[in-house]
């Protein structure tokens, strides 16, 4: 790397003080607008770099905003991530992105490297493994906000931005019953994380309210990957009488699910009714179309950054202090893929 | 924002000089290990961030890594950054991250701020509308490595990593002639992009190699986005004789066109073959399978990362100057969506 440019280089160069230099550069009042423009094209024109950085340390700020995400290569995690980045951009701010490949071990190194480097502020989707938050005390001794999206801590008093699961999941359970499903299976992640408990409550909850009695053998953990449809197809299966409805915690799962179904012709939605979660590409494109719960990643991206970037702002730092929760709105978009009792419309066609 | 906690705290807390903590806290061989050990409890309870921040600015180093995708919403982008984010952070980097959003002044303004705060390199895929690259000259003056990946500038001196588009064209060009297509449809993004104008020429050269004609009209530009099947169909349909075959430059808008032709009753592959890009999940959930070029998206990413990262290492800096282009491998996974003529194994079935 070469040598930087300096405000006497500059000087040299364009024949004037260095002090008039600097000047010129911060846009002082006082600098002739003929003057101002030459030491600008010559300051661009040597390659001279503004210095931002020298500048953030005497200010006790970066500039940077560091966002750990389980993984980065997922749908749900780069719509969250192009909202944030939309909103950073405009407020001045850098990304400064990770990800804890779900490892409790990789997010501790992560926010280390994060606390280290001095991001002003920490937006935070939880590991898996992840079931303790002392890796951000650092953050909090230090009064650095970190703010939780999607899937975030139990604990009190930390400010987390969510769907309602509990509610999401409780509207698809419904509706699976009221469709005539009474045997549900419902397929989901690491129940250690908030949004898959919170999913299998709405579950429940469901079940209650309409009278159907709840069989844990209907519960099938596993990581939701693309591979997984087999398996849960041959479980479901294999019992007697086997499960007429699914509920499955992402859109890859349920494609996956559905394509195993189809491979077997079982009908879907006659003999087993599908709904999914996150309403991705993958659901509008399989057929039947699969029903699903819209789940706003870009808008809680945009929702959790400007959330922060306020709260940065001069005078604004009781607003997040004083939130613990932003819920935002999902809901249930009803597809081929669990729709059997057929609409007026649909009896004329 | 607290106050920093410094080694004069810790001396204070721990009863000790500044000079044995500051020692303590940098392994000095001369500091006894249980001396060592209780300065380090005492900085991780106090929260005392190692400061980084001011070592790098004296070193001229943020130890941040600059990259500038197009978009981040975008499954191709996501599973780049995924292999980038896995190499920087085993290499003690950071990812510092933003979007271009296909446009120019965006890309301009991206790196812009990427120089001001004194990332280490850059990684750049260029926005749709950049035609030229003279916002990356700071960079170039000041030899802060530079490397372009998927996108890539037609200036010679620049290092990109790439695939063979123009080959993966042919290949899939002269697969879809040898199921016997006769009149193919192409359909492509932005043509100022290398990408798209080198799959051109492939599907050009492939058209003459086997002697037959080409027809302007048989060349389709659109966003590739979701919702340009409809559009693309129909203008396939608006011509007589209508085109027997189609390569589509992402699976995201070939599905679409699928889905499309589904609608209408024309049979994929009989009627119409297909033939997608990029080898995502959508490719694979459909029905029939979608045939697609496998682009090695994280693969890429951790190749341009790691040549990065190995630039700025000591005595490393001729590799990356010397290189023009890093081209990676890629191959036509062929599935139902193209395939007509039954192989042996299948006429048995």
């Amino acid at each position: 790397m070469k040598k930087d440019i300096t405000i006497y280089d500059i000087a040299a160069d364009v024949g004037l003080s260095p002090t008039t230099v600097s000047r010129a550069l911060s846009n002082h009042p006082r600098v002739k607008e003929k003057t101002r423009l030459k030491v600008f094209e010559a300051a661009k024109a040597m390659g001279y770099q503004s210095n931002i950085f020298a500048s953030n340390l005497r200010k006790k700020r970066s500039n940077n905003i560091g966002v750990i995400v389980p993984k980065l290569n997922s749908p749900f995690q780069s719509s969250v991530l192009a909202g944030m980045e939309k909103i950073a951009n405009q407020a001045g701010y850098n990304l400064v992105i990770s990800q804890s490949m779900e490892s409790l071990d990789k997010e501790i190194a992560n926010t280390k490297t994060m606390f280290n480097s001095r991001v002003d502020g920490l937006l935070v989707s939880m590991a898996g493994s992840t079931d303790e938050i002392d890796h951000f005390k650092p953050f909090f001794q230090k009064e650095v906000p970190v703010l939780f999206f999607d899937r975030v801590p139990e604990k009190n008093g930390c400010t987390g931005v969510i769907i309602n699961n509990t509610q999401a999941a409780h509207e698809a359970t419904t509706h699976l019953i009221q469709q005539g499903c009474r045997r549900i299976a419902h397929v989901l992640g690491n129940l250690k994380i908030n949004v898959y408990a919170d999913r299998l409550k709405g579950y429940k909850y469901a079940l209650l309210d309409h009278g159907l009695p709840y069989d844990e053998e209907n519960i099938i953990l596993n990581d939701l990957s693309e591979d997984t449809g087999e398996q849960v197809i041959q479980q479901i299966l294999n019992r007697n009488p086997r499960a007429d409805g699914l509920l499955v915690s992402n859109d890859t799962c349920a494609a996956s699910c559905l394509m195993a179904l189809k491979k077997r012709n079982i009908k879907v939605p006659e003999e087993i009714a599908l709904v999914g979660f996150n309403n991705d590409l993958i659901s509008r494109m399989v057929e039947p179309n699969i029903s699903t719960i819209n789940y706003p990643g870009f808008h809680m991206g945009e929702v959790a950054m400007k959330s922060l970037v306020d709260h940065l702002g001069e005078g604004h730092h009781e607003i997040l202090q004083k939130t613990n929760t932003i819920t935002l709105r999902s809901e249930l978009l009803i597809r081929e893929s669990s729709l059997r009792k057929k609409t007026n419309h649909d009896i004329r066609d």
